[in-house]
């Protein structure tokens, strides 16, 4: 009995504990034995990597548990699974990568990270054959990356278009429904959490790019890199520029898009007009969506909660599961 | 470069080459290469179970793959995985344990046979170490099934509700649209080969039984036979009630549901009204939507087409394609 448990034990290091480390946490230890009974997998967090440990103190982890130094965890062979969830390009990059050279997986909610540094983190995968996944960097919880990558395998895909930034969503629907400015909408916003005091990367479209560079790779097996994408935000939208949509009874939604035709990619991010049929016309508020088209499937939608630390946790803790299954079959088989 | 493409290779067999055997063998085809590439493993096709060979020439093929005896598939050391796309509870239920209990994995898209024999069917597989999927039996293409098994495995579920039929969708749209009779549209449907010479099972609201039953059983891990979910189907619904729904900005639609509040579960299936608010107010024509809500993730929305030779072929192709990888895994380990 205790082997058999052993046997199942998976060990796992959380970078970073802010809102999705601190999440994925908390999941974890909230669905422990959901995920054991579910998927045979005994998923323990055995170290944290915090910049300011009474974080991780306040979340019931224990001193111990606890670093400032990667090397505690890189260093740790009995780590399994590492998740980057300190955000950022680096050192967040550098950290996967290492830990990718010492057997370990890696498991990263980080758009940015994978956008800008797609092949070379696949490569090091590939190289060190651990498992690379990064299902909450679009749509947060959502679960659009795995289905692209394996229960849409079978297809051919021509297009990819959705709400990929629930601030900028949310922003576009309060304008519409309370009547009020840009500027007093995103004041709301940031006061109430739903913005970043600087909302650039939000609001300008940057955000939604580093996701859309991330579904062109998975859909097309094409890298483009996400500065390249035409991208324009929201913030010169205006109350007239919702007014008019409103009149013609549509929307104006921040849309990420791309096409494939004959072999050429199309791709921009920015505000469109969408009428009543538009599959992503009644997705308002937070929500993201995204909506995806093969040859095989037709078009798919998916609906849900783009961030948050639970919904963003939920993704991360079933890219987390993945990761054990794999490990627990290599090391049984 | 023979030998690693060797390793790769896993070969399957199809019971039954209509609608979905038939799709599921043309996409296999098509997407060969694209699979080989995104997944790593070679597929192929090596044996077909066919009542009527002919329809297995015509779609190319070769005759000594052909076979009208299941004992050429079961007795075959050489076939990885099996495919059941023969449809109904028996035959189907035995092939499919007697393939498991040779080692072989099982794909189907069978739902009457899934939902009627779940434990069996899922004991059968642990006991035998194979994978057992079946993605395609509840909403097609969409990838529902294996989002709540996988994915979303971190969360404890509350709630699952869906448009799972896409035949009475269908109908209920165009009575709706076209002001037309339910049994003016039945016939054109039937026409159209969009519903069965016996409607019974898609309008009388049994099928849709059969997948909320596997819902519940992967939601919240209980089993309910399909039969004794509370079940109300479409045919008595009549042209005043459409009126008088579109009256009060309202629709139709037959939904199945189910809740599970304070470990009590509550079920069924039958016509609601839904207002625009309701996230599958929009599911027209033939699609399927399913909502499912947990507690980490909040509310995910997937829809797209319920049927059809192709998205249900999608569906059964990506379950193929991760057995294989599975089967691959235990290969090289």
């Amino acid at each position: 009995m205790f082997m058999k448990d052993k046997n199942k034990s998976v060990k796992l290091a959380i970078l970073g504990i802010g809102t999705v480390g601190g999440g994925t946490f908390r999941i974890i230890e909230n669905s422990h034995d959901l995920i054991l009974q579910r998927a045979g997998v005994d998923l323990r967090v055995s170290r944290v990597l915090a910049r300011s440990p009474e974080k991780a103190y306040r979340l019931g982890i224990p001193e111990k548990a606890v670093t400032s130094h990667i090397e505690d965890i890189l260093e740790d062979d009995s780590i399994d699974v590492v998740v980057e969830a300190i955000g950022g390009i680096e050192p967040a990059t550098s950290y996967m990568l290492k830990a990718m050279q010492k057997g370990k997986s890696v498991v990263t909610p980080n758009k940015a990270a994978v956008a800008k540094n797609w092949a070379i983190l696949h490569e090091a995968a590939e190289k060190n054959d651990v498992t690379f996944r990064f299902e909450a960097a679009v749509g947060g919880g959502i679960p659009i990356i795995t289905s692209i990558k394996e229960q849409l395998v079978g297809n051919n895909f021509t297009e990819v278009r959705g709400i990929l930034n629930g601030t900028s969503n949310y922003i576009l629907t309060k304008m519409a429904d309370d009547n009020l400015p840009y500027d007093e909408v995103l004041k709301d916003a940031q006061d109430k959490g739903f913005a970043e005091a600087d909302p650039t990367a939000d609001v300008e479209g940057l955000d939604a790019a580093n996701k859309l560079s991330i579904l062109i790779a998975l859909c097309f097996n094409m890298y483009v890199d996400p500065e390249t994408i035409p991208t324009r935000g929201i913030s010169r939208i205006n109350e007239a520029d919702i007014r008019s949509a409103e009149e013609n009874k549509q929307k104006i939604k921040l849309i990420a898009s791309a096409r494939l035709e004959e072999g050429k990619l199309t791709c921009k991010v920015g505000p469109e007009l969408l009428t009543e049929e538009d599959v992503l016309y009644n997705v308002n508020d937070e929500y993201n969506a995204i909506s995806v088209t093969g040859d095989a499937v037709g078009e798919i939608m998916m609906r849900g909660k783009g961030a948050g630390a639970f919904p963003t946790g939920s993704a991360v803790v079933g890219d987390i599961v993945s990761a054990s299954s794999t490990i627990l079959l290599k090391r049984h088989a």
